[in-house]
């Protein structure tokens, strides 16, 4: 399996050299916006240390994020209003993955509402408004 | 949210009531062919204990189903020479649940192809044959 490349968007993002809409952070784990969202609200979470996808995370990574991811997804659903949730994540190119650090996608999901395709970029300023919507909503 | 329900059958499948194609079992978790398969290799991780699904999971039942998945996803992607994994949750029908006790889907993936639409019955000799390609792969 390839190496960690502590080069990659999440790494940056980790180590504020680019900027992000936080929604939710803890010791071991951060919540962010996803900029080219697949739905209103879809987020993003990561573990702080380098990982590069489900076939090299430890189990402790993974339970802190699933930990979060649990606590997002609920603030989610409030947040919007959400019949539900799709949990997604993507291990390597063919997977689906396109950044190289462990992460997973909730979505928020309503009844007959497709997910958006993906690639396409979101409005910032709507963004930012749903990263505090779903904060606020957070228990 | 709505209540657990002991009928499912993912429950009758933890009570020994209806078959199914093991791959993998410890304490906490099970890991079992879905028989509507949408890769070759789909398979299934679930708790041993009553939960519906992302929603009201606990952590313990999470960090528990995620060492399992990280496990499997390494057996399937050996036992199927994958180049990468896909893994779905889904919560309530709006996110895409059909069984209502919480499940990770674990997909291999190859380069270029597509998973299959949902909802398609499966062959089960092949499926049997998965399973035991998957056990064999585990470490």
């Amino acid at each position: 399996m390839t190496a960690y490349d502590d080069q990659n968007i999440f790494a940056k993002i980790l180590r504020g050299e680019i900027p992000s809409f936080k929604v939710y952070e803890d010791d071991e784990t951060l919540c962010f916006m996803d900029i080219m969202p697949r739905t209103d609200g879809h987020c993003l979470v990561i573990p702080k240390t380098p990982c590069r996808n489900i076939l090299d995370a430890t189990p402790a990574q993974l339970a802190a994020c699933m930990a979060t991811v649990s606590k997002v997804a609920n603030a989610v659903k409030k947040a919007f209003d959400a019949d539900g949730i799709t949990l997604q994540q993507f291990s390597e190119t063919a997977g689906g993955q396109e950044v190289f650090h462990l992460h997973f996608h909730v979505h928020p999901r309503h009844e007959g509402v497709q997910m958006r395709p993906p690639g396409q970029q979101g409005d910032m300023d709507a963004i930012k408004g749903h990263a505090e919507r779903i904060a606020a909503a957070l228990d």
